[in-house]
C-alpha cells in the first residue's frame, strides 16, 4: 500500500538511493542507520511530527530501506512512503519513553535480524534525534558490531538539489515572498507583536495560488527594538513602538522544501548608523551574490560580503548562511555547507544557500537576507523578488 | 541586567534550584550538565529559538547557573533569564555546525575553568539535543571527569506543580478550549485543510482576553479519514469529505506551558462502530478521571480507561497519558510519568497530565482527551471545558 501523493517521482527516490549507497560503499558501511527525519523523508517521502520518539531507517546496499519505529506510527509511514509492507517494521509502545527499556533494545533486535550483527553500520553521531543514550544502548546491545559515525553522510547528498526539488523551492518562495511583504505591510505602531505573528502563519499555511503551505522547521521570528540585538528570540504580546525596527525572519514552505527570507522594517526615522549599515549590508548581498557561482568556493561568498561590512566599520563573526532544502524542526538548514571564511566546499550548481547576514547589535537589529540557487554559469539567482532594502515607515 | 518580564518570581525560580541542587546531592553529582531547552527555561526563564545548536546550564552547588551558548544568543540570555552577566558563557560561532571542531570541547574548558575537570557531572543522556557526538566529545575532551546518566533529574523535579505554574496552564486552558471549539466549528466538507490550520494558528496565537499565544511544542494535528489512523500526520491541502472524521490534536500554550485538548469532528453520520466508540471513550475518560486521585497510581488511571474500553471490545495497546507543563518541540510532554499500567508512580497534588486515549483504527481515528490536574481531594480536575462527544456535523 505505497503512499499516494508522493512530492518525488520513483526516478527521483531511486536518484537517492543510489548515491547514498554510493557513499555507503565508499566508507565501507554495511549498513546505515538512519535517524534524521530530512533524511528519512528525502529517501522515502516519510512525513510525520513523530521524531519526538525514536525511529529511523535502515538503509543496506541490497534491500529497499526499512521503516523502523513506534506501532502507532506505522500507518504513518504507509501513508506518506513508497515503502512496501515488508519494509515497515514497528515497535511496541511499551519502548517509548520508558526508564526500563529502549528503544534501540529493539533496534538492535532488528539488525540483527537482517545479518547485521557483526557488520559495519553507520549511525548519525550528531543529530537531534539520536540521543546519547540511544547511542550506547545500541552500542551496548549490538557488542559484535562496529557502529561508525555517518553524520552528513546523507546531508552531503542532498547539497546538489534535483530539477524537482527546484521546483518545489521556486513554490515555497512565491510563499516567502508574501508572507515577508504582508508582515511588513501590517507592521504600526501599536500593533501586539502576538497579533502580527498569527496573521503571518495565517498567510503561510493559506499560501499562494494553490501551494498550500506547510510548516517552517523554525517559528517566524521577529523580535523589535533592544530584542532585535538577540537573533533568535519569539514573539511575546507587546505592542510594536515607533522608533523602534523589527525584522522578520521568515520561510514559506512546500512539501517540507524551506525557502528562508529577512527583511527589517524601522517604524519612524532610522539613525544614520543604522542607514549606513543598511547601505553595507545591500552591497555585502550584491558582492555576495556575485561571488556565488559553480567553481568558487563557500568561503568566498563570505569573504565578498566581509569586504563590503568592513568597509563599513562593521566586524561580524558569524557565518553568513547554510546550505538549505528539506527540513524539519529544529533548524531549517542542512547541516553541510556553511557559508564562512573556512569552508572551502566548491559550489555547484543546484546548490542552495540562505545568505544571512544578520546583524544584531546593541539595541537594534537588522536582517536582510536572500536564498539562492547556484547556476552552471553566472551569479547566483535569488528565489525570492523582494527589494533588498530596510522598510521604513514614517 | 536580568530580563524584566520573567514568568514567574524570584521566589519561585530560587524553589527550583533548590530542588533540583537536592536531587544533584542526592545523585552525588558535582555538578550538572543541562542542555533540555524546557529544563533551561524552568531554571532561569531563558526562552530563545536556540536549540538547533548546543547550548546549556551548568548548575553547581554553590554558584547560580551558567548559561553556556553561542554567542550570537548570549544577548537573548541577557533578555530572558535571571541570570547576572558573569553567568553568561559563549562561545564562538566558529564551533557551530563545523567538521573540525565541536561546541563541546569548549564546554569542556568551561567545566575545566569551573573545577570540575575531575568532578562527577551529570548529563542528559536521554535528550533531544545533547546528541551521541557531544556526549563522546565532552567524555573524550574531560578525561579525569565522571559523566554520570542524569536524564530526567529535573523533569522529575517539574512533575508536581506550583501555584503560579497552575495559574499559566489554566489561562493555556482558554486558549485551547477556542481553538478546537473554532476549528470543530469551520469545519465543512470542500475546506481545505491547511485553511484550516491557518485558522487555528490565529487563533491560537490572537489567544484569548489579553493572553498572549505562544508556539505549541507539536503543530496541529488533524487527519481525516484514513489519515486519521495515523496519529502523527501534519495537514495538506486536500479539503474536508463528507462521510469522514477529522480529529483536532491541538493545545493552547501561555509562556511555554501547555495545555493539550483533543475532540473530533464527523462530517455526515458517523457508522454505529464509531458511535460505540465514542461511548466507551466517554465512560473510560469519566472511569480515569474518577482514579486520577492523590495516592493513587498512574497506572490506576490507564487501568480504568482499559477496563471500560474493553467493555466495548476495544484493545489499545499505547500508553493513555503523559505529564505536562513547559516545553519545547518537538515533544509537549515532560518525559517523565506515564499513565500506563506498567507505571506506579503515585499521583499528588499539582501533578498534570494529558490524559490521552486516542484511538487510530483501520479507516478512521477517534480522539477525545483532557488535561487534568491532580487535586488535593477528590478526582482529578479537568483544565478545559468542552462537551466530551463526537462533534457530529450532517
Amino acid at each position: 500500500m505505497p503512499a499516494a501523493e508522493l512530492p518525488f517521482t520513483a526516478d527521483e527516490y531511486e536518484r537517492r538511493l543510489g548515491l547514498v549507497r554510493a557513499a555507503m560503499a565508499q566508507a565501507g558501511l554495511d549498513a546505515l542507520f538512519v535517524e534524521d527525519p530530512a533524511n528519512m523523508a528525502w529517501l522515502t517521502g516519510y512525513d510525520g511530527w513523530s521524531f519526538y520518539v525514536h525511529q529511523g531507517l535502515v538503509v543496506t546496499p541490497g534491500h529497499d530501506p526499512v521503516w523502523w519505529g513506534r506501532r502507532m506510527d506505522a500507518n504513518g509511514a504507509r501513508r506518506t512512503s513508497w515503502l512496501g509492507e515488508d519494509s515497515i517494521r514497528p515497535y511496541d509502545d511499551g519502548y517509548v519513553q520508558s526508564d526500563e527499556r529502549h528503544p534501540m533494545q529493539h533496534l538492535a533486535g532488528l539488525l540483527s535480524d537482517l545479518g547485521l550483527g557483526r557488520g559495519c553500520i553507520g549511525v548519525e553521531m550528531e543529530n537531534y534525534y539520536f540521543s546519547a543514550k540511544a547511542y550506547v544502548t545500541l552500542r551496548d546491545s549490538l557488542p559484535h558490531a562496529d557502529l561508525q559515525d555517518a553524520t552528513g553522510l546523507i546531508n552531503w547528498q542532498r547539497v546538489q538539489k534535483s530539477d524537482q526539488e527546484i521546483a518545489l523551492m521556486r513554490k515555497a518562495a512565491r510563499i516567502s515572498e508574501k508572507i515577508v511583504t504582508g508582515a511588513v505591510a501590517r507592521a504600526r505602531p501599536g500593533l501586539a507583536k502576538n497579533e502580527l505573528v498569527a496573521e503571518i502563519w495565517r498567510d503561510a499555511l493559506i499560501g499562494v495560488d494553490g501551494v498550500w503551505g506547510d510548516y517552517p522547521a523554525i517559528v517566524p521570528m521577529c523580535p523589535s527594538g533592544a530584542d532585535a540585538s538577540a537573533p533568535h528570540l519569539t514573539w511575546n504580546g507587546a505592542p510594536l513602538e515607533a522608533g523602534q525596527c523589527t525584522f522578520f525572519e521568515l520561510a514559506g514552505v512546500c512539501r517540507r522544501y524551506h525557502v528562508p527570507l529577512c527583511r527589517t522594517v524601522w517604524l519612524g526615522h532610522p539613525p544614520d548608523e543604522v542607514r549606513r549599515a543598511e547601505e553595507a549590508l545591500v552591497e555585502g548581498l550584491d558582492a555576495g551574490i556575485e561571488a556565488a557561482r559553480a567553481g568558487n568556493r563557500a568561503g568566498d561568498v563570505a569573504r565578498a560580503l566581509g569586504d563590503m561590512l568592513k568597509r563599513a566599520g562593521i566586524e561580524r563573526a558569524a557565518r553568513c548562511g547554510y546550505s538549505i532544502g528539506l527540513a524539519y524542526p529544529p533548524d531549517w538548514g542542512e547541516r553541510t555547507v556553511s557559508l564562512r571564511p573556512e569552508d572551502d566546499t566548491i559550489l555547484r550548481p543546484g546548490m542552495t544557500f540562505h545568505f544571512m547576514p544578520g546583524l544584531w547589535m546593541d539595541g537594534w537589529g537588522l536582517e536582510m537576507t536572500e536564498s539562492i540557487l547556484i547556476r552552471p554559469e553566472g551569479p547566483a539567482e535569488t528565489f525570492c523578488n523582494l527589494p533588498r532594502k530596510l522598510f521604513v515607515k514614517p
